[in-house]
């Protein structure tokens, strides 16, 4: 059957990224690598009791159609705390914040359309976009503010002077970047939030992390700005659990009914049981209790890190200090010559100590191909706050001997 | 951003299929019309305790990546009840059939390309299709004998005599056949198999109901007969509950890694607690007495809804006579001159009774599109077998009266 397989998926591989974190998450090994949360910050006993629950006084739970309208509603309360007005019409549920990808990809974007997104971005995305062979408009990002929209403005304005159609679709992750762990700043969310709804440019805005900010609220997401240009995900993956399988989506309510089909001819709907239990987590003041440990935990282990950056890596690198979600980005000056996954190896095999190397999340060809590929994502989810130290020492390390063998 | 969307999609509405099931699944209606299987059957209490289990004792029930490879095992062993020989490194995870529907489709068919199926069949591949705009090959079904192997062969050898490319995928679903109830005979399925492989044309065999039969097994499918031209698909809905959404693929090795990236682009990944639930509901005997209990109580309701249909439409129809499944395909005499659609508006209206019209299952512009149009779909799996009698007496009463008033 070989031969039959579809053009794009012939020569097609498992993402990069997914290949490399099965590299890296050999037990034994220190890991910044991986991209999950905290599986000690599961609310597991609030889930047993609602899933009970569920199976036991509810019998649509396990029937097609199970849609919890009580669910929809929290969603809408949810996407409050965001600044997000909507309603629940405008919810179409997901399997997972990836699924609302792959739904909102298939619903503006054409076999060989325009995705315009950062240098450096979420792999899902390069990934549910790949089999429509898209032209990639990448945009520059910085480790301050986040993704350029004065850059966007001029890839914009340029096309638009030759007469070239907007992008299909842009795609941002405004705040807990992944991978770089940046928040888009509100100046240049504002610039973003004008300059798509001035080129008519639908916005992929996927934020599974907005509530997961550490000192401060994040500012508003595109959602709250331009919602008539937006599609917005979100997930319960990084609040309660990622085995969940259960996002959402929000959409203009004139769209909602013609989502909903893309997401019934991929997998019809939702299991209902799932719905009902996450509902039933989501009622009373256990979320708001639950939101402020999940912060509390991982701002201390993004302090943790970030001490350990300042006092091994300072003269070496520059890297994000994260407000929020699970990652920071750390790039090697260019002048030390240092590639992260040569870095990766000789970490793994010395030090028994992984990161993500930066190459991971750009696509083949990108104009920021020689900064990410000196580039690590280092994620501080999943480790107690004593290992930081001890792990970027050892990074630095490595790096320290790979300099000099450079000079 | 209606006019971002993608163009397949702008004027696209939900499946004819889903509406009507909205429209005849009003309280009070007894109900021929609903895909749905008995939630009395569904086994709350195992997966109650299931799902206890998992959270209470396996800390990656919760968490991205937690696969279970015993789950992969008791699939195999599934399969190994239909005849078929497979290893877990071939079984791909699902959100349900109908995903496997989709990562089929996107896994095989080219922008343009061409689908060969039965002239009346599941909406979920009309709708998973859809989007690259195939060129339809319909193949005639039979009552008796299902779909038509000889008209498929002339459909084919006609495409190469005239130096045609072979269809990218043919769709079947061997046994308990939605919409039609029919099992493909086995002359028939050994000719069909001799067929696709000659031609090399990939099949997707859409199992749901394979365990479902009633006085013998079902004949082995085709993923047992040609292993390496069959993407096999089935779930859990039918067997166990569809508020699980959990199905496989069992799909040639030589694919799996990169049908399970069309997986991962889709959704990432299935459900790690139901993963386990299910597992843990497939251990032991359990599902060997609830397979046998499943089969009696569906099986009863065959014997309830054809005395019916014989006591009462004799006269005016023919239908097929399912061994097992679900459904059963009624088609009025055409000499009647009557069409389902206004024949299920009088019986709601006036009986408060439903079925589907079977005009939902066949393409726009189909070739069968006449006897679709006189057609309906009659599920028995919801109903006491003491309704049935009132329910088909409901129609037949409707039929005569258009019978009467036509002449």
């Amino acid at each position: 059957m070989e031969a039959s397989l579809a053009d794009w998926l012939r020569d097609r591989q498992r993402s990069m990224l997914r290949q490399m974190v099965k590299l890296v998450s050999k037990p034994g090994i220190l890991s910044l690598a991986g991209g999950l949360p905290e599986p000690e910050l599961f609310p597991t006993e609030q889930l047993a009791a609602a899933y009970a629950k569920a199976l036991a006084t509810d019998p649509r739970a396990l029937q097609y159609g199970g849609t919890s309208e009580r669910l929809k509603e929290q969603i809408v309360e949810l996407a409050s705390r965001r600044g997000i007005r909507a309603r629940p019409e405008e919810v179409v549920l997901t399997t997972g914040a990836q699924q609302g990808i792959d739904i909102a990809v298939r619903s503006l974007l054409e076999q060989g359309g325009t995705v315009l997104l950062d240098e450096m971005s979420y792999t899902g995305i390069h990934q549910t976009a790949a089999p429509r062979t898209p032209e990639w408009l990448e945009t520059p990002v910085d480790l301050e503010h986040g993704s350029d929209a004065e850059a966007a403005r001029e890839l914009l304005d340029q096309r638009k002077l030759e007469q070239r159609a907007a992008p299909d679709l842009a795609y941002l992750i405004p705040d807990g970047h992944n991978p770089l762990g940046v928040s888009v700043s509100e100046e240049r969310r504002q610039a973003w939030a004008e300059l798509l709804a001035r080129h008519q440019v639908p916005l992929i805005e996927d934020d599974p992390y907005g509530l997961v900010w550490f000192e401060q609220e994040f500012a508003a997401p595109f959602k709250a700005r331009i919602p008539e240009w937006t599609l917005y995900l979100s997930s319960f993956s990084k609040i309660l659990a990622p085995g969940l399988r259960l996002g959402f989506m929000l959409v203009p309510e004139a769209l909602a009914e013609r989502i909903g089909v893309v997401k019934e001819s991929g997998d019809l709907e939702c299991s209902g049981l799932t719905q009902r239990a996450v509902s039933t987590v989501l009622e009373g003041d256990f979320l708001d209790d639950h939101l402020n440990h999940v912060r509390g935990v991982y701002a201390q282990r993004r302090d943790a890190l970030l001490e350990a950056l300042d006092r091994h890596l300072t003269p070496f690198a520059t890297w994000t200090r994260p407000r929020g979600g699970m990652f920071s980005w750390l790039e090697l000056n260019a002048d030390l010559g240092i590639e992260s996954v040569p870095l990766l190896e000789r970490s793994l095999e010395q030090e028994q100590v992984a990161f993500l190397p930066g190459i991971a999340f750009s696509l083949p060809g990108s104009g920021a191909a020689d900064r990410a590929k000196r580039s690590m994502r280092l994620s501080f989810s999943t480790l107690s706050p004593e290992l930081f130290d001890g792990a970027v020492a050892a990074i630095a390390r490595q790096v320290e001997q790979l300099a000099t063998r450079h000079r």
